[in-house]
């Protein structure tokens, strides 16, 4: 049995629903994947109470316990003090922390208001964890067996603390982890319900931890199991029953599947999107090294503009902007133009207005031009709002590119 | 008091951190406005144990349980089955529900696949909550006057059933619920501890409840006060001490505010965007009516795009693509190009690579070019990641344009 975690996220904005919990998400993917089992994750209320009570069902229950948030400047943040209360032990200031905040504000020229102070406290029977990337103070404390840490709420601080302390932290601590067989298997263009018929009722046949997850336009299927012999009869299945549709091996979106296969081959893309409105190009810049493949995009979200980059008037009049046509002419003229070897062209009605019977929301035609000049186009209706909309027509001509240059 | 709400999200995949919890911060963000206080929000495995275990806790000591997902189609989905081994109760069949499935599919021109009719079943006890959004039944259950609701996971599904049947009924058994006076400032160009300095100490001089909540580039304050007197002293003071940075008293992102006031002044916008890579386009069409005032855009990632669009060989050769000189071109540009009263110009550094001394990642322009042929340009050094210094440059841009046409 694998060492347990369970997480504590502290915070009214979460209980309110101001803030979605990607902190949740992150320490849970960085531990699963380290081999800690996370058995449960709290959110609860800005109060020592509060924080005292969830903090003592937790270190009963887990091997591990991570408290994130509260630990800001503001009245509201009282993590520091719900810790404390539960040990019983005063806080104590740490200095080296008060350096680290002093060349935070120096390098934007100010001095630290009287109120951040706070944030370099930390209970007395705790470690400090100093937070080099941020204002306010980690902290850890061994006990009866468990250990507990707390980090900030801020995303990117939180997640550099995680790889430069904790993580070390943790493997010293629960050095021995039992050995899992784990795969991860990224598809598109296929349903989850299809995905289950491929794979058939045999391949349940043998004792293994099994989960699939459903994004727009995607599925993941997640093995994990602790036996190599059963584990590789399972991937051999996987392989073979889902070839066609399995675009990585690994935990990475498509658009990084897609820039490699695209940097190796010395390929570029250009885009050209009407309804998606820079959702495609955005998916694709948002990795590193997108530079290396990405030549630029063009948001023609206005008719004028469509006509600006060379569709023509005559097509937008005739067959309209929502049109297979339009679609051929965004992804070609936009492949020309900025000198690519594909061009993506998308145009359609994400709604919620818009629509008509002819032409309903959800309405999209999706073109790829390719390096040979050719170009081919695609109908779809997408079925959900707006969000899912502009989603599913992203991740659907990116299958579109894929499948070409596979 | 108002009624308590505990959420409970059923997934493997979120405790492993393969998706972000949105439904628990949807549900709360809803149930918040409504007047009910949401205690806790919990994540459990997808196992009839850690079902019945965490739903016996939060019986006890909620009002409301709300459980989300684990109604799907394949054998990890288990929380009907839970629910059903909590109470000790067979599950029973929906025809209501088989009949809307059958609808769905029909659709699509395919038959239900055997696997999914499971997803019509729901506990003996419960009422069933018919999903006409998707294939999955919800239900709800009362017992001991307490409401228990469970609703599948996907997250158009669950939105579209709670304005449809789970705020009506939630509304209809806990009619009494006390009024609460409540107020949200959004704020933009102004951190936390400023927002604090700015209110003052006297200002939490009486009692209410306060939140402030940084994103990127934004700052919120939440207020919720029982008394009127109270409330009205703290709106004034808010109003007095922070009207330089509030650009709504609403829930809503700053782009909807932009928009609007772009409307009516019948004012348009074009963006030319280079290290954002889409990010800005993207954060103005995701609303819907957003081709009431936008152009279009261009993602000008690779330099020779910049070229095209009009930026010289020259500027860029002097100067260097990340320069003062081309966020000024690009804002100048795309805005004759693109026939928009403003225009917008991003170039800069979003990393991991491409920094040096003389320009480090972080650093940004922003050009606005004005409807009267002029444009002004401002120069930021974004700290943290590729992700935060992309999102922060695209709140700066959409700070300027704000400034200016409020």
């Amino acid at each position: 049995m694998n060492p347990t975690v369970i997480l504590l996220s502290i915070g009214n904005e979460l209980l309110q629903g101001s803030t979605v919990n990607t902190n949740a998400s992150f320490l849970s993917r960085e531990l699963f994947n380290s081999g800690f089992e996370v058995i449960s994750q709290t959110v609860c209320a800005d109060s020592h109470e509060a924080i005292r009570f969830r903090l003592g069902e937790a270190v009963r229950r887990a091997d591990v316990v991570i408290l994130t948030g509260g630990l800001g400047p503001t009245p509201d943040d009282v993590t520091r003090e719900g810790v404390a209360a539960y040990f019983n032990v005063p806080l104590v200031f740490s200095e080296a922390q008060y350096r680290q905040m002093r060349k935070v504000y120096k390098r934007f020229g100010k001095r630290i208001p009287a109120l951040v102070r706070r944030e370099a406290f930390y209970p007395e029977n705790a470690k400090p964890l100093i937070n080099r990337y941020g204002i306010a103070l980690g902290f850890s404390v061994e006990f009866q067996k468990k250990l507990i840490i707390a980090l900030p709420g801020v995303p990117a601080e939180l997640q550099n603390m995680y790889f430069d302390v904790v993580s070390p932290l943790l493997k010293r601590k629960f050095p021995d982890r039992k050995k899992n067989y784990r795969l991860i298997a990224k598809m598109v263009g296929i349903s989850e319900p299809e995905v289950m018929k491929k794979l058939g009722k045999d391949f349940f046949s043998v004792p293994f931890d099994f989960g699939i997850y459903p994004m727009p336009g995607e599925v993941a299927i997640r093995i994990a199991a602790d036996k190599a012999r059963i584990f590789k009869g399972i991937e051999k299945k996987i392989r073979c029953r889902l070839k066609d549709w399995i675009y990585d091996w690994e935990e990475i979106p498509l658009c990084v599947t897609i820039g490699r296969l695209m940097v190796r081959k010395k390929q570029t893309l250009a885009v050209a999107e009407s309804c998606t409105g820079g959702a495609l190009a955005f998916q694709i810049t948002r990795y590193p090294g997108a530079s290396r493949f990405f030549k630029g995009g063009m948001v023609a979200y206005h008719r004028s503009v469509k006509e600006k980059i060379g569709v023509s008037r005559k097509i937008l009049e005739s067959f309209g902007e929502v049109s297979e046509k339009v679609a051929l002419a965004l992804a070609q003229q936009v492949r020309l133009r900025m000198e690519a070897s594909y061009g993506i062209g998308i145009t359609g009605i994400a709604g919620p207005e818009g629509g008509s019977p002819k032409k309903p929301v959800g309405l999209v035609y999706i073109a790829l031009a390719l390096p040979d000049g050719k170009a081919k186009a695609w109908k779809h209706v997408f079925w959900g709002n707006r969000e899912q909309v502009q989603a599913k027509a992203t991740v659907k001509a990116l299958e579109y590119l894929w499948r070409k240059i596979r």
